[in-house]
């Protein structure tokens, strides 16, 4: 709980608030810097120099439109100087990306596989194999700072352990022990629920950027939502928090996966709107398309079980604009493409459940990011560590001479 | 946006440090300041040498208890130095107090009134001749640095206007722009919600110390909520977050005072209750205290009253739960007295609705501050600005001189 300031943790933290700045919104001037860091010229210059010399930033003199005279050199983030390794584990697909450091995905692959019936030894085969696929280029592997893992589940933070992951048929699985060996890179491995680290991605490069008060909704074969509290995620005590789907809302309603009643996920869930639309519950993805087609062509019974979905999504939303006053809304996954069906129904209910003033503060709109949401926000955990101290990184083995420059 | 640090702004930092350490923790040697805020022994001497020369600080020897040796000055704030003037506005009452930097209480008052029936405009004259009555001293009003205001209503933070206050009566009230010419005084004046308010005084005095990840419910006419997140409240976009009492629960239950339906609060409130006991729902403090007593005495309909509410309460805080992953629920104001009559049907629906991995880190406990909570929370408010830069004070005029020792 040391909160003073010494002036090695202000050249930490001014390093970190310079490579935050690049790696999250981009190429930038030198005189922006100054503006948006808010130290001396010269400071900054010193400052650059470090992280030059390290080669993680390169600087090109660009002429900037309209700026008169000589101009300010950009600076930008070098992507191949250091990179994550970013993986989501899902329902019915596996993903991986490696992401260089300002963001940019320099490979991305994505395997579908047959819905929930994956065991956890599987799984990690097959992310090992994706990691090695990714990494096999040496060069990238001496970058790589960190692995960031999203899981349809509820994970703790602090060691990858999955309490319940209902709709992969997982329980009590230690996962972050089981994954960290069979990986075996010397590096840092954070896991964390999927609509977590989508909310984190939507906020920092998809529909939520500059707002600081979001809720994160998406629907895959479950419910999952992730919330940004004045421009930080919430995780709660242990990484558990933000697990929306599981909002009591129907005491009189139907058995939810984690085994109560009248959870929300049982009235917006996948399964409700099929059963709602005369299929089997169990359907898949195949079934779901075919509803929305139907809708999409004005079939009856299609269009009124999405607008019973909105309904229900727009009465838990209500809740949730109550209790959190968010400013957006951003609905992922699956609900990104009920939205055109169910928007209707669901601004009634929020009208009619959320108190007013919040109410008229609050946008509800499309993820931006959609289905790289959260393999996106995987990345972003996996370089929190660096982006909150570089000079760690300045003085790894065979950095020593550079930290001193 | 200026996030980099220069030395000025360092400086500041450090004197922010002390002061909101001493505020909130009490009495420290310099020893124990040193390893808490994590400067030099000179810096913390220096330091305190101006908050001495301004008066805010107090030094004296105190033989600590069991350490040999020569005794460390203990640092303490004086309370007397700086104080603010927090004032809470209820339903069925009105209060204000002086507190003094350290959180010394040094006077209080409060009045019952009927239930619902003051206007805005007696609401204020009634403050005015609170506030007057309690700054009567010239050296205690030129101690005055802010002015926090408790209000039951949904308050925008920026400017108190009050867009509902149900319970009161009051719907679209510019309050802060009435209040502040009224009482005339040339401080900040913070205007915020009851039970926001309420959670971060149990955060900082209360049951909820030492604990980062905080739900704070409280049962006055309504429900009231008000969240710690991270340590830090949550007040939304605009101040109106932490409103559980409009979480929707019940899609056929009854109508809420806030025109929805099924609202948490129609379920948990007190009308619910004394309707639940046989009793008109606006029965009042007295019903209350009837039911409370019936129910000590055996009576089966009260006890069957409260289990029923106690069943809704578990509920609702199963959905907090799933969603927030608190670490602590803090229950205040008339949930507190429930508490023994409640526990075990609460905690029965909490293990029902709640996921089994939030629910295993999450403690009930009643209330630390109880009918004190909100009025110490809106002193906390009224403290912030000058916790965060008492640089700033040390500034004003009349104290230039000292600014630079």
């Amino acid at each position: 709980m040391a909160v003073g300031q010494r002036s090695e943790t202000v050249r930490r933290a001014n390093l970190s608030a310079i490579v935050r700045e690049l790696h999250a919104n981009g190429p930038r001037s030198r005189s922006m810097l100054v503006a948006r860091i808010g130290l001396t010229r010269s400071a900054i210059r010193s400052l650059l120099g470090e992280l030059h010399a390290a080669d993680l930033v390169r600087e090109e003199r660009a002429a900037l439109q309209g700026t008169p005279g000589r101009p300010s050199p950009v600076v930008r983030t070098n992507p191949e100087a250091m990179v994550v390794l970013a993986v989501e584990v899902n329902v019915d697909s596996l993903a991986a990306a490696v992401v260089g450091l300002g963001g940019d995905v320099l490979e991305i692959v994505r395997v579908e596989r047959a819905s929930g019936t994956a065991s956890v030894e599987e799984t990690i085969t097959e992310v090992v194999e994706l990691s090695r696929r990714l990494l096999r280029d040496s060069r990238r592997r001496a970058a790589l700072v960190g692995v960031g893992v999203a899981v349809a589940g509820v994970v703790r933070r602090s060691d990858g352990f999955i309490s319940m992951a209902p709709n992969l048929g997982w329980r009590d699985v230690p996962f972050g022990q089981r994954l960290v060996p069979a990986l075996g890179l010397d590096v840092p491995v954070t896991i964390a629920n999927e609509a977590d680290l989508g909310a984190l991605a939507e906020h920092l490069r998809g529909a939520a950027i500059g707002h600081d008060h979001v809720l994160f909704v998406t629907g895959e074969v479950g419910v999952g939502g992730g919330l940004i509290v004045d421009g930080r995620p919430l995780s709660g005590v242990a990484g558990f928090g933000g697990e929306i789907g599981h909002l009591p809302v129907n005491r009189s309603g139907r058995q939810c996966g984690c085994g109560a009643i009248g959870c929300w996920e049982t009235e917006v869930g996948e399964g409700a709107l099929l059963a709602r639309a005369g299929r089997p519950a169990d359907g898949g993805r195949d079934a779901l398309d075919a509803v929305l087609d139907e809708a999409a062509a004005g079939e009856p019974v299609a269009l009124a079980a999405l607008e019973e979905t909105g309904r229900w999504l727009g009465i838990g939303l209500a809740g949730l604009v109550n209790l959190l006053n968010p400013e957006l809304v951003v609905l992922g996954g699956r609900f990104g493409r009920y939205l055109p069906f169910v928007s209707d129904s669901l601004e009634e209910e929020l009208d009619r459940h959320a108190l007013a003033a919040p109410r008229a503060l609050v946008r509800i709109v499309p993820s931006r990011l959609g289905a790289d949401a959260s393999l996106l926000g995987a990345a972003e955990i996996a370089f929190e560590a660096i982006l909150a101290d570089p000079a760690a990184w300045l003085r790894r083995p065979g950095r020593v001479e550079l930290a001193s420059a």
